[in-house]
């Protein structure tokens, strides 16, 4: 079986991954997390295929219930027969274990279904790295055919920030009774938010935190044709709101298209990937062995030119 | 005085550096950390003449008495007749306004002396961004001729871990009683301490402190020949065990260039160092409005081509 799965060329891999099979997804998400090599010609092959899916990136702090959250969403994606791949950025995630065991049933429950994929991806070497893990995973996903790919992340660090921008409708996740949460959100949150969801609705509190954020909507200017984010409620654990926020999920991917706002934003994510492209094929370049680069560093470390210098010399090699 | 100072050439400000000017130093400093027009001119001119100073990286958790060991060092250095500059990259710095008023007082009465330099740096910006700023400052304070090059940073990130590993000597501070401190250390500072140093070894719990660091350094693997990472107990606040520290610096350095270590370490830097300006320069060029770079996001945008693809182009054209 294992030599059999090695002697699939990408094209048949390329193509296992377009007839939706779980398990070719599975193994190519694991070779894009292993920069294998190869895996560039598959995501290449898979590539022109994309775009069909609507991308939606989750955040909040940990304990807003994010993952019951994304667990609940995929649930009434579901129901209304449309399939789902979930990216779990997060070491606190319920895929990764940081999680109530409610959680958990409810996502094994979810995963013996063919319409639904989920893959936690962990913070491991640079977060450069995992931003791109994060993109291609996204390209693998969409070409398999999944309408709805939700990327769940912590709305901390740049490279959360990186990897939200992939995202096409950022729903940002707020609890009762957490100042510190709303402080984050006016903090770095609240211009990408196109979605404000206050779970955990029934607690107390709900009231005057929906009233916080409207008063933070208010304050920031919008211009005329602009989407009005809108504040969806939920209790994640019963489904409770879940139904209208995807109903809002749905409205602003209309509003997107309508508006050139969805070429917009596919034009931004393409110039990411593209810098992020260019930086890894010559920061592979650049190693100690390639003789160009050999010449340099001597050049540099003997100070008979500047590491500027020597650097616009290399770019010149290199095309 | 302005406009006089604005009509400076780079070979004049390059000239004032090395005739130790402190104002065409902070001026310059100032022009890095704005990644100003001609600033790499300067530096490029600069470069040929640097490589003299001994460049010493000062690293632990705030509550370390970092600032304060760091101003009984230059003080040290001082009264040895040798020539310091100081660059502190941490928010909690004495230099910024993070630590008591006694080291303060310290560093305003070293600042008055022209053989000190310091300059505090901060996040501003990428953190990619700051570790360039830094590892350029070292160069003009190099060439101002400085003996003595003190990198004060909070060790934490990849950025102070970049940061660092400019330094020749690292030095690693812990106090007594910090269990968090040990752990930090164990976790990632412990292969980058070149000298171990005690702080606030007046207090209870120094011994527990030194044996625990001895055990830890008993446990990693020395290979023959390799440097003997000693631990120094200090008493930063009365200058107890700096005279001490700054020879085991001095020995760390004899060290370095007897073992052919020093000539390694610089082209460790020296690749760092012409990989960052080789980013620099290549990010530069792929911003909008660049035809090649709009011509390639289109392309990735309408799914005609994968970013991968359109980054190889992009290379070949760079050249």
């Amino acid at each position: 079986m294992s030599a059999q799965r090695r002697s699939l060329s990408t094209r048949s891999l390329a193509d296992a991954i377009r007839s939706g099979e779980a398990g070719a997804v599975a193994r190519t998400l694991t070779l894009i997390e292993r920069r294998a090599p190869g895996v560039e010609e598959a995501l290449a092959d898979l590539y022109p295929g994309t775009g069909r899916a609507h991308v939606v990136g989750i955040t909040g702090s940990p304990g807003s219930g994010k993952s019951t959250l994304v667990a609940a969403l995929a649930s009434q994606y579901r129901s209304e027969g449309r399939s789902v791949g979930v990216l779990a950025v997060d070491p606190s995630s319920v895929f990764t274990g940081g999680a109530i065991l409610g959680d958990r049933i409810r996502m094994a429950a979810l995963s013996g279904d063919a319409g639904v994929f989920i893959r936690s991806l962990a913070t491991r070497g640079t977060l450069g790295g995992l931003s791109r893990a994060v993109l291609d995973s996204i390209t693998v996903l969409d070409a398999s055919g999944k309408d709805l790919i939700i990327i769940e992340t912590v709305g901390v660090g740049q490279a959360e920030v990186d990897i939200i921008s992939a995202a096409q409708t950022v729903a940002v996740v707020s609890v009762p009774g957490m100042g510190d949460d709303i402080q984050a959100i006016k903090a770095g949150l609240l211009e990408v938010a196109d979605v404000h969801v206050v779970n955990k609705a029934d607690r107390d509190g709900a009231h005057a935190t929906v009233s916080e954020l409207r008063e933070m909507l208010r304050l920031t200017h919008r211009r005329p044709g602009q989407w009005n984010v809108p504040i969806q409620q939920t209790v994640a654990t019963t489904g409770g709101g879940v139904e209208d926020l995807v109903a809002q999920f749905d409205a602003h991917l209309s509003w997107l298209a309508d508006t050139g706002e969805r070429e917009r934003r596919a034009r931004r994510n393409s110039e990411t990937r593209i810098r992020w492209a260019v930086e890894e094929i010559i920061l592979d370049r650049l190693k100690p062995g390639s003789p160009d680069f050999d010449w340099a560093v001597e050049k540099v470390t003997a100070r008979r030119t500047d590491p500027h210098s020597a650097a616009r010399k290399l770019i010149q090699q290199l095309g």
